[in-house]
């Protein structure tokens, strides 16, 4: 079998997983890398890859490769994806392509003249919870939908430094919700309703950013969605979901550290839900990279692709300008010329 | 011990319960009842009520009582608590007082200026569940709250005929849930966001009212709540509250028939929750009516009063402004004027 | 409707659930009482009943009944059913009948030469979880049979007074269990193996009782039950059951509190089990005696006879021979001459 | 760093999985592996090993290595842990060292003479369940513990050709209950009772052995454990543990497939088990080879070593000789004489 060459770029946290995951498939080889910094380039090397380069650029020109997994920056994500695009090279890309909305209509516009195939980094599809719970909607067992909820809180804020360059709660965080909501009942979102606040850390008011939020969605058909987010919960990442419909309910809970329950005399313990994104997802990130792969070997439709990214970050857009303006959105309303700014203003709370 | 002296008013579904945990207290003597129906005197009297009047008017002029308890239709309830008022009587009222807001104003004032005890008929707030959730939020196990989420959804809609006279979802059962919302943190609501359709019953629409809904509420202190509702759950009665916070979570499930699990080929099975009101509640409504005795008998404040009545009316016509007109609405908006008129056309779907 | 006209004879913990239950039902009037406390009489009184006396043969002799309720000390249960068979009157007895299996025997066969009934007051079968249980594993929901679990842990061990005096652990609480593993699978069990320690206090040595149990039971059929007792659990009372056959398993877990789950750094956080079988019990005994009334109305089986009484103390008899000689015993082994001592000594350990 | 060389001896299903989590850790290189089949060979060419050889004693005397993990057939177990402590590599073996007594002591001997490490592969002490349970219990959290519960069900019973060379149901899946029992409280077990019969497959009586089966231990300290064991629970793998004691309790569920509820008019649904040891045990897996691996590099004690081998045996030993009897057995009581045969006749059922 003729393995598929993979080079990739950028190899901080998420890079690592996605090596590390792709060493682990007989189908594939990876055989070029970039970063520019000396220690990703070192790791790279440390991982047995024969060809390791500064320049993204100089990495496409000079290797023979069928994909680019790309896990740099926000900010080099369209400029690399564009630049695989010309060299008829398949793509894996980190969310989001891009803040601006009319960058990611470009991108897509020349992905699908050159015939790409390009997938997006959207990791929670790939989660066994969340998938049982859309095969189990799909499948009918809870008949129409009507409800689709969302939980979704970080263990911990990051910085201020962060936010005020990663577009914000709804851009860097509720992204993966908006994303979640259309991928658990295969419908597009009409309309944002987003209500939010700094009740966590009210410094964040100053960059125009919140912290805590409840965001109502409407589907096309009339189902509705209820999203809500913490940056900060003290028992770490809650991600769960549930479903209601005409016949039913489904849900999916935290996976935990482990079943223990210890009984004493104040009550029954058990254990807090697994840490973060890293330990939550890491079999969604394996099987993620794995159905990317399969696609190019059985030159199949992607599981994720580039719309699904341009919706969700028009729903996002929608959801900065509903908290902005107080009123709910359409998500059609929103343009080319939609401005990513800080998202609200003390009279918006 | 001299006993309470009780009257009770009307002896449907709810007035038999309420007779029933007056009986089985030895502070209280139910000493009158009325009812407009012979059944319903028939079973006061089989339960050993010495008089049994047709007219409540009669009952209150003719009867040496302490208190009396109103569970005759919605609409004699303002009329009743007048007269109950100016004959000195305590009185334990059903929810709603009324449903318009203007008479509702009228009655409050009344029974201030007379100096009577009005409590009215939340029942829930007196459900272990949630009372537990209340404790341990007031004790601060989970820190400053950022977050109060209310799922209430009913086995099966009742016919339309109920609707066209009840106020419609908000006023016959999300009211409920606003109540909890105050419950649950004790601030007050200050704006609503409400969006809902007739997702069960279509012929809904015809009436203007909704069978789904979606309300987000903002508190004065900028803590957001959310309620989701459905007047048809297919495994019952669904009532679930869950309120988040700066150091934790705490969140109450459901009670369900009995403990089993049952384990085979095809997964692990659970019995369903507590049928409806009847069942998940019973308990609550005998708290309810000794919290109402123990008031009066060592006179002191009231559990639930007018203004909590007339509160939760008051978010209750904001929410049905709010899906009239698709848009955030503040309580303070609502006045007098405030027409309860069926809630939804076509557009705000 | 005539009433079924009840005594009862006891009016300490037990005696007056069973009064105040009977006393909810419409079916019931409860004409006499005993007790040979002046308090337990003045309770009788003040919940109206008309004729109460010291002596129960006098009241036996004096009162117009159906039906006597025995509540007394167990060294009375014996000679009270004898006089209430003479009498011709139905009887409710607690359980054991009598500690000695003789006796039990001379007294069932005066029960059924007198024709009256005689109900044992096994609360447990009509705990909902447990009918459940039952109820699954009758319907064939987990195919054949192999084991059946029984975990049931005290919250407080009792003071040694009571032990001397009770018959010890197997007789005066693994008794329930004995009743409940034949109660389960509707089978009749033949051998007994038992092991046991005083790991709680070790003074119970002295009067050769122990706290901490362990019984294997083997059925007419092959199954297998396993039965583990403690005095003390610092989380309370502990009862659950488990059934596992050839097509599945079911189980039962403790009724809590309340549902509520608190989530914070430390973990999640649930209530504690009811505390002990007056919490738990409380529907059950309700049930128990209702289904008893409902016996002597419609004339039909008892749910539990005498027998049951019977089976339970030769299962109980055969686990102490088996502690004390440290093999397993056959059921049918036991005979009119086992006699009840102090169950273990220090080799057996 | 300076990588262990490894060998692995056998390829079948268990050799696979710790040649591939070998694979996996910086600090070793598999440099040799022999299987006596082609299919186990190719496999290890495959996965890049050098040396691939059809004899273990030219792989042994050929290869510079460290250690050597056996997962070849048991009957080779203790000669092939011979051959390495007689070269001075240390061992990693699959349980059981042998099933003859005398042998296992022999080999032990030869061990602790020649100085090398033996570790035997107990994988279910590195799973993270029960090693939770352990820590709890160890630090304090239950008290002093008075009772251990394991139950060990597996999803369907191996072929009768199976049972007839592997020792039966005590020596080849309850010593794994046996090892886990003197784990969780890290004390002695002197006696043992044992109860079983063919409940699944009354063929099995025709060659001695038993499919459903109770066991209860003591330990040196009057603290007993229950096991209770099914060659099949039509549900999948059962296992979970409790330990009991004077604070409290700790116990560990099932690892389910995934954390689904579906709520329908007929109940709550949730999933199975992992299926089986592969998918419950396959963390645990990995854990175990690492702890061999850093005991090694650190030169520490093992944590689990050829006394835990002969301990568990010697309990199982003593089920055989219990369920023959029908009678407890101190383990003190077995020898080297202790035939291994077929374990039941009809009488003892």
């Amino acid at each position: 079998m003729k393995k598929i060459k993979f080079a990739i770029a950028g190899l901080g946290r998420i890079g690592k997983i996605h090596l590390e995951n792709l060493q682990l498939m007989d189908e594939v080889e990876v055989v070029a890398a970039t970063d520019t910094h000396a220690d990703g380039r070192q790791y790279a090397e440390k991982k047995g890859i024969d060809r390791v380069f500064s320049s993204y650029e100089q990495m496409i020109k000079d290797s023979t490769i069928d994909a680019v997994v790309i896990c740099s920056p926000t900010d080099t994500h369209a400029d690399y994806v564009e630049i695989a695009a010309y060299a008829g090279v398949a793509v894996f890309c980190e969310k989001p392509l891009d803040l601006n909305l009319g960058r990611v209509l470009e991108v897509l516009k020349l992905v699908e003249s050159k015939g790409i195939k390009l997938m997006l980094g959207f990791n929670r599809r790939f989660d066994q919870e969340f998938l049982k719970v859309k095969k189990l909607v799909a499948q009918g067992a809870i008949g129409n939908h009507h409800l689709v909820k969302i939980t979704s809180r970080d263990p911990q804020a990051p910085p201020i430094s962060y936010v005020v360059q990663s577009g914000g709660l709804f851009l860097d965080m509720t992204i993966h919700d908006f994303d979640m909501a259309r991928f658990l009942v295969d419908k597009e979102v009409v309309e944002v309703y987003a209500k939010g606040a700094a009740l966590i850390n009210p410094e964040l008011s100053r960059v125009g950013d919140i912290d805590s939020a409840v965001i109502t969605l409407t589907y096309e058909d009339g189902t509705m969605a209820i999203i809500d987010n913490s940056r900060e919960a003290a028992y770490g990442y809650d991600q769960r979901v549930e479903v209601f419909g005409s016949k039913g309910m489904v849900k999916a809970d935290n996976n935990l550290n482990d079943t223990h329950q210890l009984y004493n005399s104040e009550g029954s313990h058990s254990a807090l839900p697994l840490h973060f994104f890293l330990e939550r997802y890491a079999d969604a990130y394996k099987t993620e990279i794995r159905d990317f792969v399969y696609t190019l070997i059985n030159n199949t439709d992607l599981p994720v692709d580039g719309n699904d990214g341009l919706q969700s970050l028009m729903i996002g857009l929608a959801a900065i300008k509903s908290i902005k303006e107080n009123k709910p959105v359409k998500v059609s309303e929103i343009n080319h010329n939609q401005e990513i700014s800080l998202i609200i203003d003390e009279s918006s709370i």
